[in-house]
């Protein structure tokens, strides 16, 4: 993509799927010209002024009518882009909407790509770069806490705290620099001990964000909970009993379910990607085998497992080892008996004695007495309250880019603090800085490259 | 709901999911005084002209930011509604869109129920009945046919030509109620041929509609076809031939697909709903049960059934019997012999002589050596195209409550004509004039009932 690329662009900026009203912005130098050309209303919207309205027919070439619409007219460079801007408000639904944007391709616009838009008004300097990637998250937001990050983020809050840092790196080398103008003569500007004091310091700050970042994370994606176990220990049936409805099928028969199926849930504000399994069992069905093997994939990536296992049946010790094959040791574990109806925890929780020991939860629930899965929702609150931090002390790192970049500073820093305590020379200790610099202005894009723009920008959504 | 209610409403008008915008619409007296209570601007939103556009932003009552909107103003009577009404463009995403609702709710405003900002343009006199239902037909479309009929009912092509016909009627009314006044004289005003002759005339114009509403049907709703047969014959492997994509999961496995899947595909414009079911065998598994029990639940109301064969296969006369049992006269019957690149087609057809007796049509297709898909595709295209109805000629009906409401007036001009054949007097003839003038009354909202526009309204998306 050209960055240089002012052509007016087109793109469906609303959620697709049918609602009252469906939004087609266009955008770039001549919108308004190219708008024109499908608009049919009282005046043109060329001649009209921004933040106005205008009631109209948008048609096509031969003059049919497409559709009853209201234009929204933005000038340049007021507005999202920058650029001149048109909104077309439409009527809701997918093929109204399609066609609304087909005439307008066929006048002169072009399809948009991902994120285009937001992409303007990142190279026009009406956002940072992390503005820009909070808009995406904002959007993408599916946890209270995770949209007020996003909204902190959107508000500048991550970008203004990175530049103070960056600022301060900066003055830090411009200092080491004039030193250097005055190393014949022997004079130090400022001692040693101040540098390092001062790098020391924004690494400190840094490393506290990079610190926020697994609770931001959880925040923004949702906590994944996988619900794994034998054939027929009731997984399903808990699994609706969590969502309160009827989602998977649930009959008397081991391996009912075959493929794996996720649902949100959130409790207390906290989002929960809840995965019902297929049961572990020998089995030679090749469509079993299948769904096995995509059990196996999703608890290698839970944050939490549930090791559902039916508290009335048989469980060999190597089972129990084998369901648990592979699980990391930063997963939670929640051992549930589930049909505690039909027989007492205390004693099957022995069998898992061992798991007990390395700190997993053990939990008894009945789905049929409805027993137990209240009690079940609040260890799984708990197993992730116990990270979380409080946004308005501190930035939270939501971003993995941003996380990165913040990595690599530190070990530019890290490098910088050694070459200080091995007494290196200026100019050597003042490079190390400057690559700190330069990774944390990647992450407001004061430093970038079109490939890094590329890749954050591909993951909009069209239209943005 | 109170036809006299002029609360101020709420809700989001555009579809749920993630898109660049969203569009949060408040509507009613006292709007702008609420939209103003969560807005912070330049200027408010009450001392603003109608069709001007804001930016600014949706706060808490106590101050804390939502999000960075532009709110657009509409004045009455000039707006969708007839009402104050403003629009708040907002970031898309639920969690936002949702949080900017609760405040303008919190602020006073009521959520709306489905429909509930057409129906205040309806009472307002912005649209009649049958164009407010348009608007959720034009929404809902899902092909190029079945938009273009709504776009026309929504221009009011459809109420004219009812209102036309109605006017007829009330007009003939009002000369034979007037002949009763000259009763005593034994004036004829209008000779009983011309009395017949206008009604008669109205009858064919209505009739002509309704002979409409089949391809109106089809074009709104999407022609159904489904996939029967046997286990194993392929019909997962056709469905995804057809869609052009991995679809359904298939495997060797007799019984693979246990749920019903569904899929649209057009082809030359027209809409096909698309539906993969578990094959057909006894079986002892409850869940492959189901899968059948709802494998024949789609035949009967399927428009085209295609029944698969495997033609390297051998099949019983009465398993086809079975297989095809329940299906009714109107139904379009494909035979399709897959698997030929395993056997020669005309050695199976004579299996099929007495459905293609009957009209079926009998075609070989090849999955893996992809042969006769192209050909499946033109048989399906030309099973609906004989029965289209041009709408440039013609006003074509889509809507069912439409239909039932000229079917019953007809009843009354039955009853009309067979009066007049009768030689009855006036006012009995009048009287079922006027029935028939009160059915057509409904189709554009001058004679409703409340639970009427209850049951339209309702089937409306929330924010239309």
């Amino acid at each position: 993509m050209n960055p240089f690329d002012i052509s007016v662009i087109a793109a469906i900026a609303t959620p697709p799927g049918e609602g009252a009203i469906a939004i087609v912005r266009v955008s770039g130098e001549g919108a308004l010209t190219i708008a024109d050309r499908v608009f049919r209303g009282a005046e043109t919207l060329a001649g009209a002024a921004g933040y106005t309205a205008h009631h109209g027919r948008v048609v096509t070439f031969s003059g049919g009518m497409v559709d009853d619409v209201v234009a929204l007219v933005f000038r340049a460079p007021h507005s999202y882009t920058g650029e001149d801007t048109v909104e077309f408000n439409c009527h809701g639904g997918m093929l109204v909407t399609q066609e609304v944007l087909h005439v307008l391709l066929e006048a002169g616009a072009r399809q948009a790509g991902p994120g285009e838009f937001t992409r303007r008004a990142f190279l026009n300097g009406k956002m940072d770069l992390s503005q820009a990637e909070a808009v995406a998250d904002l959007i993408a937001a599916r946890s209270e806490r995770g949209r007020l990050h996003s909204l902190e983020q959107l508000e500048g809050k991550l970008g203004r705290r990175v530049g103070q840092l960056r600022t301060a790196l900066v003055d830090l080398c411009a200092l080491l620099e004039l030193e250097l103008d005055f190393s014949e003569e022997g004079i130090d500007l400022v001692g040693r001990d101040e540098i390092r004091r001062r790098v020391q310091h924004v690494d400190d700050a840094l490393q506290s964000m990079v610190e926020t970042y697994e609770s931001g994370r959880i925040a923004r994606e949702g906590v994944l909970v996988v619900l794994a176990g034998r054939t027929n220990a009731g997984k399903s049936s808990l699994f609706n009993a969590l969502l309160g409805e009827s989602r998977a099928i649930v009959t008397g028969i081991p391996g009912t379910t075959r493929d794996t199926i996720e649902e949100s849930l959130t409790i207390d504000g906290i989002l929960f990607r809840l995965v019902d399994t297929a049961g572990l069992r020998r089995a030679n069905d090749p469509v079993e085998a299948e769904g096995m093997s995509r059990t196996r994939h999703q608890v290698r990536y839970a944050d939490i497992v549930l090791l559902v296992e039916d508290a009335s049946g048989r469980v060999e010790e190597e089972e129990i080892e084998d369901a648990l094959h592979g699980l990391l040791t930063n997963q939670h574990l929640i051992v549930v008996f589930n049909k505690t109806d039909l027989v007492a925890l205390e004693k099957v929780g022995i069998r898992y004695q061992k798991f007990i020991e390395d700190g997993a939860i053990v939990i008894g629930t009945s789905v049929t007495a409805n027993l137990g899965i209240d009690r079940l929702k609040q260890c799984l609150v708990q197993s992730v309250t116990g990270s979380w931090i409080d946004s308005s002390e501190t930035v939270v790192l939501t971003n993995e880019r941003h996380l990165d970049s913040m990595v690599q500073a530190r070990k530019s820093l890290k490098l910088t603090l050694d070459g200080i305590a091995a007494g290196q020379p200026n100019e050597f200790i003042a490079f190390d800085i400057r690559e700190a610099v330069s990774e944390l202005g990647e992450i407001t894009g004061e430093v970038t490259t079109e490939e890094v723009l590329n890749s954050i920008f591909s993951r909009f959504c069209i239209g943005k």
